[in-house]
């Protein structure tokens, strides 16, 4: 028989989960146990839970699977709520098994009690304590459903030690009370769940939306979520093509897929000002799978919504709805043999000289491997990006969509677990890459192909950035880094991870080179002036 | 006139705050701001959330002064809860200012929205959003009053940009509504909060009490909280020195005064097996500022309570109760003349050879410098520490109070701020540094007098403990921290903090000897084996 451990694992296995992000302790021990007897489920150790949370993020958005994280009462799942909130707002499909004290002991208030349910509600769109090891699989099982969606969310299990320890096989739970089951038989084994179904979309939202977009003139397309890739993405460029209709894309994407031969699209800008004047004049915005545009902070006498008066916004298709299918469907009305406008193949020349956010990502357009899956928290050292790789050979864009800095770093670990045969490039402001450094080692002891880039300009230069708009002083001492300087190849190294100074775009581009050519992890420290 | 956010700081310049421990973002760029406005305020910069609240932590249980964080809506104050669930357990003095977005923005549902009240309320004792500028004066008063107790405790203040941004002079809040101040005078200077008062305990806890201890034979005293320090202290040695109680301590206690002169106390062991044993016999156990004794973890088969059957237990002052004075009357009631037993000057000889976790202990037992503070998070390789400074010259020494990782390295950042003038040792254990390492390169920027010990087993040892406690076999791959090993003397480096690495006895005496005799930080890698 097994016990509620191996029960929770079958019930892993059999949903479809393949990797998890773990940092246990006392309380999962019997989980950690079980897992080495389960082959299928490879166990990722992380050393702090943000990185275990971030990792299940980037597997989620990468893998076609559900992430699966495992940690400890409520400070571990509290240590990893920064990330939980990036995959919240990605819409990732992922599964917290959190541990908790046995059910007789959380009366007592040990050290470690707290009110775990209240912090994954904060995240969770699905949140549940299993009281007998008899009722594990069925949760488990329905954990999964409520993760994988659609939409994709977090769901947040509940599993006290001696849930976990328990006979999983007997209807006696371990506290088996008035509640408890009176069947002795196991349960039965939990079916896989089904591929989800997203939800058909509304003959009149077809017709809205086709009938504002072919008033012309001044009028938009705004894509997200699933839209930003594959047949959504293919679709919505056609419908683009057909009506004349700007092609947008949501400012921070879960996972856009872009570069040579795929269809041109333009993110919304961060900064309010700038997607405004990408907004200028439409007079009808069409969202597919992305909300209705807002300012990421308001800022003294402006407002928040970013949509210019006037304009209408008609949604084709959000939330749970088939995107990918409404806009085929919609492709159909208004434009049945249109093809999209797709990006050319051309790579910047590899510049040399002075190594700035801008040659950096000039160099990195004239390298970026076909394939590759670049993790974005580049922040103010990234405005280049976009530019520099638009033709470069197709690759995956993962963003930073709850706006929660650290994400990085451990995304790039789990976007590299979900796909082993792509090179993973992270890009990541120093600032950034400080909340997380601890992904490091867990990239060196899996052998990860994660190339590393850490935008070292030693400061918050956003918020130097956010505070100039705002009117204030640029410099301020709470937003600098520089003191001491932080040495990322020391950083790395400490954690296994060969590394490298670049202080000229000839270094970039030869410790790129070395990195992407190397098969496991790789960092380079490149330092570059901040912005302005 | 004042803007919020000076009319917040002032509040917290009156209320005696005087350091801030800050990981910002764009929403408290106005309290960035002011703060360079306020010299009596030492801003204290930390890379991540984790290390301004453990910082806060160790501020708060030296300073005397209620402790403060600024942190970035709310993902910053979820990466700060576990270290704010250990100041929970502490009984910290200390104050959480959260940026919030501005009022009108919170239904836009921007990426950062998040329920900051619903994560503030899992360790706050006081939460409040403040929504006119003009309140603000008047809820950082009360926010201080809650955080300074007694009992002292979390205290969390939400502030919305456009609060920070306003006039706090004006009766026009940011959005005024209707329940607007009308008034356009400004608030009154709110006074600094009186010395907090704790309640007084009643004669019969005192005779109980009393009753009970005199019975002699299987008497104990548990102190714990405010009684394990000073006139609190001696009194409880001298009540066990006249009752022949037993005197002990609680597991975790937030601040313990210890070494040479320092009376006699047993601190309860952290495994229930070894508190069951110094515990066995006691039929009558008296509280003094303590909570009846739990296990940390339950184990199957094991009851989670401590005290042995049949004994009774006897609360003289707990909570908000003045526990020094209930415990200096009751000593006045049950022996007017004694004195307690104090610990008898005393180092153990330098040792050679091979360095393991009992060696490194007498090292550091030789070696202790008078009024140190010592922050304890070595877990494993911390249990012969008591025994090897319990002669040492006096000093203080803080632990894990809520066992949530990654507290070492932060509180001692804390620690240090509010006491320049005392040498700060941080022993912490390989895995626990992992959690939040960044605390390190404040300690470089802050010139903090910290030396930093790591204990280098290479591994999870105490769940390997737990795991053989529990029956189960050692070794894990999850537990597993040598592939590859972290090379702490280059992390260290990397956040500019000298280092060296100690792999025998001597070695680790003349390191130590040269971080104690340097002014700033200072770490070694302590290489040993893991227990057992």
């Amino acid at each position: 028989m097994p016990n509620g451990a191996q029960s929770l694992i079958n019930g892993l296995v059999d949903g479809g989960v393949r990797a998890c992000f773990a940092n246990p302790g006392t309380s999962e021990l019997h989980f950690v146990a079980a897992l080495e007897e389960a082959p299928e489920l490879r166990p990722v150790l992380c050393l702090f839970e943000g990185v275990a949370t971030g990792a299940a993020d980037g597997y989620g958005r990468m893998a076609g699977r559900p992430a699966c994280t495992l940690l400890h009462l409520g400070p571990g799942l509290a240590g990893g709520l920064p990330n939980l909130h990036n995959a919240r707002r990605a819409g990732t499909p992922l599964l917290n098994v959190v541990g908790d004290h046995a059910l007789g002991h959380k009366r007592l208030d040990a050290p470690l009690e707290s009110d775990i349910g209240a912090l994954a509600g904060t995240v969770s769109a699905w949140t549940r304590r299993t009281y007998h090891a008899t009722e594990l699989a069925d949760d488990v099982a329905q954990a999964l459903a409520a993760a994988t969606g659609p939409p994709g969310a977090i769901a947040t299990l509940i599993v006290p030690a001696d849930v976990s320890w328990s006979d999983a096989g007997s209807g006696a739970g371990p506290d088996a009370g008035p509640g408890a089951r009176s069947e002795a038989a196991a349960p039965p084994a939990s079916p896989a769940p089904a591929a989800p179904r997203r939800g058909l979309v509304s003959v009149d939202a077809v017709t809205g939306a086709a009938d504002a977009l072919r008033s012309g003139g001044g009028v938009a397309l705004l894509i997200g979520g699933a839209a930003a890739r594959g047949a959504g993405l293919v679709a919505a460029g056609r419908v683009a093509a057909a009506t004349g209709a700007k092609l947008l894309c949501e400012t921070f994407p879960a996972r856009l897929e872009r570069g040579a031969g795929r269809p041109v699209v333009e993110r919304l800008a961060y900064l309010a000002s700038g997607a405004r004047r990408q907004l200028a004049g439409v007079r009808h915005l069409v969202l597919a799978g992305a909300s209705s545009p807002v300012a990421f902070f308001a800022h003294p006498g402006q407002g928040g919504a970013l949509v210019p008066e006037g304009c209408a916004v008609h949604t084709l298709a959000a939330g749970a709805e088939d995107v990918t299918a409404a806009l085929e469907g919609f492709a159909e009305v208004v434009g049945p043999g249109a093809c999209p406008v797709r990006e050319e193949a051309g790579r910047p020349a590899p510049p040399s000289g002075e190594l700035t956010a801008e040659s950096a990502a000039a160099v990195l357009g004239a390298l970026l491997p076909e394939g590759a899956i670049v993790v974005d928290e580049a922040n103010t050292s990234g405005i280049w990006l976009p530019g520099a790789t638009a033709g470069s050979p197709p690759h995956d864009w993962l963003t930073l969509t709850g706006g929660s800095m650290g994400q990085g770093l451990p995304l790039a670990v789990g976007a590299a677990v979900a796909c082993p045969d792509r090179p993973v490039l992270a890009l990541v402001g120093d600032g950034a890459a400080m909340y997380t450094p601890q992904a490091l080692w867990t990239q060196a002891r899996e052998g990860l192909d994660v190339t590393t880039v850490v935008f070292d300009n030693r400061s918050y230069a956003i918020l130097g950035l956010e505070l100039g708009a705002a009117g204030g002083a640029g410099a301020r001492r709470l937003l600098d880094l520089s003191a001491p300087a932080l040495d990322f190849v020391s950083l790395a190294r400490g954690m296994g991870v060969p590394a490298e100074r670049a202080t000229t775009a000839q270094e970039f581009a030869a410790s790129l080179k070395r990195g992407l050519a190397e098969p496991g992890p790789w960092l380079i420290d490149c330092v570059v002036p901040p912005l302005g």
